[in-house]
């Protein structure tokens, strides 16, 4: 049909997430018409990104430095450590700009099924930099999911002998929530941890 | 959140169609995670489009050589000319191989309200290819909408003192189409377009 260059744009995109062969067609199309405006832009940015991409060090986040934008913020609190799975829940936090500290990511949960085991994930630099004395409280972000709170878990009782505050984020109801529409599950964990009324 | 690179990759794929910000987000982490096996693919093969674009000449399909493979390939019959509103009408005709000859994309369709009259599209080019004379039937493939069939009727009548024959494509049931789920234009259409049972 097209040319194989054209045929290679369209499988390397039909490879992305949320991307199959009849979109990645619709949108290679879209950028062969605007090749100043979008397909230029694209491949701009797809450069920078490739030639600067650097895993942090220190915390497992994907930025274009090394220690990353967070860790080597000054006015980040090092004290204050949020635990999240990935890379996405680091970013779904700092979208709202949600909390002062900086953060760890695992690179994953602990899961039987997919054969996911402690050493896999980054639980050891995560034990290190707690036992290195400079945290106070660490944030266990984990999913609220089986496997999510599973590596929960697993991540307070390696933390136990430490001395740092543990929590974990709150669960209840979701802003907009009704509880006509609310899972049983997601109810008493709100029943549960009910609070006075202020 | 991300450096400016990573935000600029965001924003750019979000600007592609099917995808948003959300969507954007997820395939530009995918991108992050898997260097060599997505991110560089992509970016390699946006470049040798860039690289290598062109707009046919002749037909106005996209490729990465001008005349086009089609146009240039010997095999196709040039008495034969499908003209399509868009050069994704191409290459849905071509992923199926359906048709032997070769094409004329007019690059949109004639629309009151959008304001496309017939010199915004490549109707000139296709009277001249059809007035050199090599042509000996034109198979008026435009959409099954409103625009679509108003802009057939307009190059009928252009077409129409030239030595050629016209034809459209047949309306009917879609295969695998149940009449009971099927919209009263199209089974007026298969009704009154009713052949004889072979």
């Amino acid at each position: 049909m097209a040319s194989p260059e054209i045929e290679a744009l369209t499988s390397a995109l039909a490879r992305l997430p949320g991307f199959g062969p009849r979109s990645a067609r619709r949108a290679v199309l879209h950028l062969l018409k605007r090749r100043e405006s979008s397909l230029g832009p694209l491949r701009a940015a797809l450069t920078a990104v490739e030639e600067r991409l650097a895993t942090c060090g220190t915390c497992g986040n994907v930025d274009t430095t090394d220690p990353c934008a967070i860790c080597s913020d000054p006015r980040r609190d090092p004290r204050s450590l949020c635990v999240v799975e990935d890379v996405s829940d680091l970013w779904a936090l700092e979208r709202g700009r949600l909390f002062p500290g900086r953060f760890h990511v695992l690179g994953g949960r602990l899961s039987a099924l997919e054969g996911v085991r402690p050493e896999d994930l980054a639980i050891n630099s995560l034990i290190a930099r707690v036992a290195g004395g400079q945290v106070d409280e660490v944030v266990l972000a984990m999913n609220a999911t089986l496997e999510g709170q599973t590596t929960a878990h697993y991540l307070a009782e390696r933390l136990e002998k430490h001395r740092v505050r543990l929590t974990q984020l709150a669960h209840g109801l979701p802003v907009g929530g009704e509880l006509d529409y609310l899972d049983e599950g997601t109810l008493a964990q709100a029943l549960r941890a009910r609070r006075p009324v202020a």
